[in-house]
């Protein structure tokens, strides 16, 4: 284990937050009011339900699921590693794409596992042949795939999970933290096999960060499994009853994420347009982008001190050399950026 | 991992639930008010603090132990299985009582270790000798010392925990769910060994089981390794806040401890005074027994079923063939259980 690292994320306060892929929009405090009160009348001294019957119906009812074939997780985070903890021997071999979610990696290293990393293209799109061989060859026992993908924001392409499950043998966990900003979803598929988890989280699209609520969606006898890997009473009473308020919100999310996509879809059409920058393809509700005049660490240190944008500076690994990582916040957080950027690259058009 | 269980607690509701070692008392209502309005304050939509170091400050405080040998858990469940993946290889051997809680036994099978329990004595005793000598012959990587032992109540004797460091070079970890109520506490020896863990929970005697919070304190060095097993932002913002206020609130909960001794004291003494239970010497908020005249089955329908009285059936598991647990509740709790039992076993110098 010495040779492992922790997953590991030191950021300073910022005034504008687009680092973590967060919802630029808290609750509304009348809906956090609601969910607050229900709290306080819960006797907190008892544990939460054991299995929290009413949500499970809930949560089926919103991703057109069975609730026998969902679990509850504190965060999606807990239901990654629990689908490790009860899939992975010592060296069974798990496929993802190359660069992914760090934890993955992490947590298969943890696990005893062997983790194979599988390059994206050249624009970083899914390379879904390659990711096939690569678990015929390896005989992976777990493919994961985020999608999109963080931090590149590629989605995969549609009709990808079909061939992946028709041409490897591997259980194909789908990470769909961010599927409601764009790209297919998985959830369909689960009525056709016994081999796929997907996972989805209350913390992007929901908002719902600050409180640590994911789902794992599976063939029910899948969900049993993944089950023994999952701690007892890992979602707390606070966190039920937000994910359950949350839930009797849909035009609310669907809104805000109608919104997020505009905004993305602007930023990424203006961003484009400054020079020595290139824009990498977005389904997500961030942009992966690589400076090529301006060392990404400069831009990162100026977009942070002499303007107050904290974003993410992915620029350490390999294929992300040069490349910074910003989350989709409101239009003024996204203008202030394109201001600072056309700064630091130099105006178009308009050479100092 | 079919052949694993997966730990499964199915419990009707009850007008006195002595099922769960739970405090009888919730949060004062003023405390938890407080705690929902900085709540209602915080963005939601956020993630938690990756490292929340004003409270691991106050819990250093309240442990006596130093702020970068203490991890936050959700519960302390999260930071056994942190303890275990970090620290098991496959085959790796796992010592521990038998019987005690069930999730050691559970999280090593997930892992692939090899779990060996070691008898208690006739009284549920802890039997030091037998543990040494277990851990020396498997060469075990870890010991795991439940105390007092859930559900048996047995504390470790004074000395033991030195002994176990003493005589073998496995990592030890003390989990002192309980402590509160009696016993001795290792952590004392934290500051003379970096073999091992001490894990404490909120989850008993601060009563909030229903926020999930738990602790692991060690070396440093070791807290650093355990960090690699545990997920980032595993601990919520509502329960990060509700912890920092119990933190406060020390002579409340020791007031609270106070009163739950004297109560489990008292009902002891009485329980034993009925013909056809054997009472187990207990220093936890519990008290385990065994029916010798009435079947536990039938003692525990009919506690439920004519009394509303709900207790833990532990009798299916070998050791405890026959026995019952049931949580110190309120004064008026455990008047009633002693009714009720006398009612069921029959009253002594009372014969029908």
């Amino acid at each position: 284990m010495r040779a492992q690292s922790a997953y590991i994320l030191r950021a300073p306060p910022a005034r504008r937050k687009l680092n973590q892929n967060e919802c630029p929009l808290d609750l509304p405090p009348p809906l956090k009011r609601a969910i607050l009160d229900a709290v306080a009348a819960a006797p907190w001294q008892r544990y939460p339900e054991f299995v929290p019957g009413e949500l499970l119906e809930r949560l089926a009812a919103h991703y057109r699921w069975r609730p026998d074939g969902i679990l509850a997780g504190n965060g999606s985070n807990e239901l990654i590693q629990a689908t490790l903890s009860v899939t992975l021997g010592a060296g069974d071999a798990v496929v993802a794409p190359s660069p992914t979610f760090s934890l993955y990696r992490l947590l298969t290293g943890v696990l005893g596992g062997r983790y194979i990393g599988v390059p994206l293209g050249a624009d970083f799109e899914y390379d879904v042949d390659r990711l096939i061989s690569n678990v015929v060859r390896e005989r992976a026992r777990v493919i994961v795939l985020n999608s999109p993908n963080n931090p590149t924001g590629s989605a995969l392409p549609a009709g990808a999970v079909e061939r992946i499950l028709r041409d490897t043998e591997a259980l194909v966990v789908c990470d769909e933290a961010y599927a409601e900003f764009g790209g297919p979803s998985a959830i369909p598929l689960l009525a056709r096999s016994s081999r796929l988890v997907v996972l989805r989280t209350f913390s992007k699209a929901m908002g719902l960060a600050g409180l640590r609520f994911g789902v794992a969606l599976a063939h029910p006898e899948v969900t049993a499994e993944l089950a023994k890997g999952k701690l007892p009473y890992n979602v707390n009473l606070v966190t039920l009853a937000a994910a359950a308020a949350a839930l009797r919100e849909g035009p609310l999310f669907a809104e805000r994420t109608r919104q997020i996509v505009a905004t993305r879809d602007r930023f990424v059409a203006r961003l484009a347009t400054l020079s020595g920058i290139t824009v990498y393809p977005t389904a997500a509700n961030f942009v992966l982008f690589r400076c090529r005049t301006v060392p990404a660490r400069e831009v990162f240190r100026r977009l942070y001190d002499e303007y107050g944008i904290l974003v993410r500076d992915v620029s350490n690994a390999g294929e992300l050399t040069e490349c910074l990582r910003i989350s989709i916040g409101t239009d003024d957080d996204m203008d202030a950026d394109l201001a600072a950027m056309a700064e630091i690259f130099g105006r178009p058009n308009c050479p100092a």
